[in-house]
């Protein structure tokens, strides 16, 4: 493909830019969408819920890995999450892009179409509705998600009682199976990935769940919609879990000022990478003891008052590996 | 200074250098603030004007120019003349800052102070409220800045009407100025830049408005208040000024389908750079005939039925320069 076909951003005017990514994103819904100096958006119960998450090139992604739509995919996804964590439901996007001026303009239409569709699958009505183009070294994608309640109070990771029931929607661990898998069967012994194709991705992938988990690593599908149904249906606390169970629970736990107890044969077969593993988003909730979850919820344990340890695994004080660490779980090499 | 004092944010957790951070850029004004997985907001209106905005180390500043507090100030400044620019007051940041790992913490608290004097005395009332820490090669500061109209409706680029003056509030030329005068009398023959030191500071720009102009590229400060004061006095149409008089009235005039006549005389001695030079952030804005500006806007010129060109100088077509392209008058260089 010549650079007439397919042209990089350096080539192209800031406007070309931005109306190639525009007619990509979809219908704005917003009071005032893309195009003037900033967004409105209507909030009808006069409280915005707002979260930023940023995926840089080399600690959060590999190009070898990622296509253009698995990076715009995740950036949405991991946002989403975040508004989804509060009760809320996602709307709006706003979505900051720096790139090298070698980046072509199909890579920058594949990350646009991957925001677009992480939006219209997991949070439906959703939209970009703005943005910023900036030249930098490393690709970086910095994404603001906007959300509103619908008259709902938010949940925080503060408000676990003792009593309450902990669930869990999503899934656990499988995220981090996928990016083992990654840096084991398709990166040569000094680290350098190699490219994800289709046919490395069948050869090297046997079983099914690890064709699933690298899909996942690449694309994260949070349960957005069980947000606002938790909410609806009463959850104490809630959080979205990026950092693994074991981490995450620790912190609501020391939000809430309890101790949580996690029962490990609800964790499934790979208990040990659920606790550890991150980048799932899958969403962990507590809710009053007696009711019945919400579909999509899954009893893993349960909260008690205070003791010196903040998490518990089957009632013994966990030991194990605290959690996912972005600083340490990738490296800072690139390709 | 040894590591042990002032360590790399690489030596130490994201929760401390959030703390670091969070301890500097004052208490949370939000309904829930820093902490959990999103920030909520109050808007009473049930409209919230939100924008981003991103500085790239490189394209946007130069460390050996820019100190942490400018860098920071910048980052704030721009996103809140955005949102001053819908008529709007700002209210919130979230701060999405990509460090690499051999930053120093002195560096990221700098950062923080810049953001808070940006907000203290440009936008009283507003206060960062969330943001992201994630490792790049590139330091990189995405920041989103949202607000509230307090009741009034948005003011578009699309409204002004034949008839209307042509008034701005802030500075014109100024930055780009200050930007000329650090390539010239600050970088090297091959364009590295020097260190700004107080005493090269004092020797090297003779001339009081020399200091101002590099202090103004440094940490401009655009008009935030004269934002929702143009709103309430009837602005037909506003913009933050960020690439030059020129092309900022071209795209009024273009989005409000009408032809913006500029009186070059009402532009001051320096009227080529005010029209093509960026970063000032000052607030062009139109408003009906026949009334009295708000105090801090100067009439500079007139809107008329749109013709051919979308702009006039002294009622011929502008010919000059098109106004600031990122892409071009900073080059790709660091230091």
């Amino acid at each position: 493909m010549t650079s007439r076909d397919d042209p990089t951003v350096g080539e192209l005017s800031e406007g070309t830019i931005l109306r190639r990514i525009l007619d990509r994103v979809g219908p704005s819904a917003a009071v005032v969408g893309p195009g003037d100096d900033a967004a409105v958006l209507a909030v009808p119960d006069g409280r915005v819920v707002a979260t930023t998450d940023t995926l840089v090139h080399g600690p959060d992604f590999r190009l070898a890995w990622s296509s253009a739509f698995d990076i715009g995919w995740k950036a949405a996804a991991v946002n989403l999450a975040d508004v989804a964590a509060m009760g809320a439901r996602p709307t709006a996007l706003l979505v900051a892009l720096a790139m090298p001026d070698d980046t072509r303009i199909s890579f920058v239409a594949g990350l646009a179409d991957g925001l677009r569709a992480a939006c219209d699958e997991l949070a439906p009505g959703c939209v970009v509705e703005g943005g910023d183009l900036t030249v930098s070294d490393t690709l970086t994608v910095a994404v603001t998600a906007l959300g509103v309640l619908d008259g709902r109070e938010p949940v925080l990771r503060s408000g676990a009682h003792p009593g309450d029931v902990v669930a869990i929607a999503g899934e656990m661990g499988v995220a981090a199976r996928g990016l083992e898998l990654l840096f084991t069967r398709f990166a040569d012994s000094d680290g350098t990935p190699n490219a994800l194709t289709s046919e490395a991705f069948a050869e090297r992938l046997v079983e099914t769940g690890d064709a699933t988990a690298v899909t996942r690593q690449l694309r994260p599908r949070p349960p957005i919609g069980m947000g606002p149904l938790a909410s609806e249906r009463g959850a104490t606390a809630m959080m979205d879990v990026s950092d693994g169970l074991a981490l995450d629970a620790t912190r609501m736990a020391d939000a809430s000022g309890v101790t949580i107890d996690i029962d490990v044969r609800c964790l499934g077969p790979d208990a040990a990478r659920a606790l550890s593993g991150g980048e799932d988003h899958a969403l962990l909730a507590t809710f009053p003891a007696g009711g019945e979850l919400p579909e999509g919820f899954t009893r893993i344990g349960s909260v008690h008052d205070r003791t010196h340890a903040p998490l518990l695994v089957d009632g013994d004080p966990f030991q194990g590996r605290g959690g996912w660490d972005p600083y340490r779980d990738w490296d800072t090499g690139r390709g």
